[in-house]
């Protein structure tokens, strides 16, 4: 078991290496410096966790995080190795920091930076009598993030378990059962999450009992479980700072045929799903083994999303998995495989997990049996 | 009690009023339509609360929600009164659909859209041999949104409820003493939210012992609560959508000098703040009033962070009291007001409220007792 001071040591040493791999962008497109906006890749690049910042990566290495007022100390904490610019306004006092040195050829994230924010780096640098020359890196740093270090998938394996466990409280304590609201399903779930370690739940735990698990992305509201209902749980734990994802579904009762039917044609998808994801894989590829069976039994209207997407920091990052995706799997990426089958107004069924892309094969995070439960 | 058929036809008499009051700025500005971007304000002006969504309001009355096939059931459930669009890339289809008609003088909203979203807009018009024409309807929805209405006042009114409720429950029963980690008492906090009827919890709740109570935004961590700390506790929770924000700083203990001192220093500015909150105020002014004494009392400098914010279905929103702000208070405004002084290394206390701005003086929503608490 290492210190905490290697610990904090290995944290720098990979923040560092991150900010490395962006100022390599930066030297090939020939980038006075970027300044990233997207909180969540400034938290990836450098440690730092609080609500309003901004980083500025260079060249020469002379990076800077601003922050504001309120971050002073934690900013200090938590990227000692970083100066720290305390200003409200963050990536326009970086934009102004970087001008002073004259006219700015820029890297900015056009997919995070608004219109107005684009306007305000370039007054910041007017300001001072320079001129700022924007380069969109576009999503340099979320391709960078789509591939997990030793220590982020360690994370995610640890926010799958405490997932994994508290579904498996929560069924041997019985507590999916008739006469419980959606609601309090979820609630119960989530403080068994918060209880078992978890930081946070990664997103509003969904609960859909009956006609409502037929709703992709149902919020769990007061409908009462009953015997013979689907029960769909999507859910997930965060640890670390890094996001589980897993859904089950459950008959409360004996499944009726139709219930058998398509959950077994889901859960054959997902299997063929988990299966085709290969390094080197085409994402559309992989969407299309899972999407083929559900379509050639007559149900391809009835799965109305994509197969998966990459989490991490966020619930939702690259790679995502669908027919209208881009790009190939890579070793270390780690992603969903969730497909699924709703039919309106009688139920609905979507099974996931979370894993690892490997060059052995994938790397199961949620293990939780897919086998149907009948409770 | 008004049967829940009554309720739902007042919630869509209710967001049908607010997308008029959007229909007024697209008509005084002669624009063609609005698209809104921002999933938050989409939500208050149709009911819809899924993850992508983005609305068409038109001079007409022809209003259109977009959003994809996840949430098909539940736009129409939602939105029953609107025409909705299932389309993955919600704002660029929507600026398809208008420009069908011809080039296309366009309502966006430029602290939203990023720099690659304005670009889709203008290239689904182009696909259609169209203009766009944008143009900023700045945030003409986030001003609507910082007055509140009388459902939303009593959804706040109960968030704030609940907050009081579970901190009063957590003081009841020891829940703050010595040796409990911060995370513990985050973690009872937290699940006493829930369990009174919160959805959510506002935000991560901060929970900072001893000398990270001089954190102005602490995350929770391991720290062990010891007799002779401040505890500062800032969180809330969410009711109907809509967010409470309250913090209160006891002390472990009997208080030292330079406790009660600093204590009672913050307790001035807070209640001279809140004091402040008259209709027509300069919100400059109202920060003016709760900063002046620490200032003079020599701890302007610890006091590193604005007044206040608005809040309500965010957590920070308009109106932000601070010496930066602008523009004044309205009657049905709903803020913080939260003073506090920080001393590295030493501690900090912050006091805070939510309340409503109202012609009879301010509306507290958060009931608990300011007085210097001592565990």
């Amino acid at each position: 078991m290492a210190d905490d001071s290697t610990l904090v040591t290995d944290a720098r040493a990979r923040t560092a290496a991150r900010r490395a791999r962006l100022r390599a962008v930066a030297i090939e497109r020939d980038l006075d410096a970027i300044v990233i906006s997207n909180l969540v890749n400034v938290s990836y690049l450098t440690g730092f966790t609080g609500s309003n910042a901004a980083l500025l990566v260079r060249p020469d290495g002379a990076d800077v995080l601003a922050t504001d007022g309120r971050y002073t100390t934690q900013a200090r904490v938590q990227a000692p190795d970083l100066e720290i610019l305390i200003e409200r306004a963050c990536a326009p006092a970086l934009t102004g920091l970087a001008a002073r040195d004259g006219a700015l050829r820029l890297g900015y994230e056009s997919h995070v930076v608004t219109i107005d924010g684009l306007a305000h780096l370039q007054s910041a640098a007017a300001d001072l009598g320079s001129g700022v020359e924007p380069v969109s890196i576009q999503a340099a740093v979320e391709t960078l993030r789509s591939i997990k270090d030793a220590s982020e998938i360690e994370a995610l394996r640890e926010a799958c378990a405490i997932a994994d466990r508290a579904l498996a409280g929560l069924v041997a304590d019985g507590g999916l059962r008739a006469d419980r609201t959606e609601r309090e399903v979820g609630r119960d779930l989530d403080s068994r999450m918060l209880s078992l370690g978890a930081e946070a739940v990664s997103f509003e735990t969904i609960v859909a009992t009956g006609a409502n698990s037929a709703i992709p992305h149902h919020r769990p509201d007061e409908a009462v479980l009953a015997v013979g209902d689907f029960v769909k749980v999507d859910f997930g734990a965060t640890y670390a700072g890094y996001h589980s994802d897993m859904t089950r579904t459950f008959v409360l009762g004996a499944p009726a045929a139709w219930q058998r039917d398509i959950y077994e044609l889901v859960a054959t998808s997902q299997r063929l799903g988990r299966e085709a994801l290969a390094v080197g894989a085409a994402v559309v590829d992989v969407d299309a083994a899972a999407r083929t069976p559900i379509v050639e039994a007559g149900y391809g209207p009835a799965f109305s999303h994509g197969l998966g997407h990459g989490v991490g920091l966020e619930i939702h990052e690259a790679p995502g998995l669908s027919a209208l995706g881009a790009g190939r799997l890579e070793a270390d990426m780690v992603v969903t495989v969730e497909p699924g089958v709703y039919l309106p107004g009688r139920g609905g069924v979507r099974i996931e997990d979370t894993l690892v892309v490997g060059t052995d094969g994938p790397d199961l995070l949620t293990l939780t049996s897919k086998e149907l439960v009948a409770l």
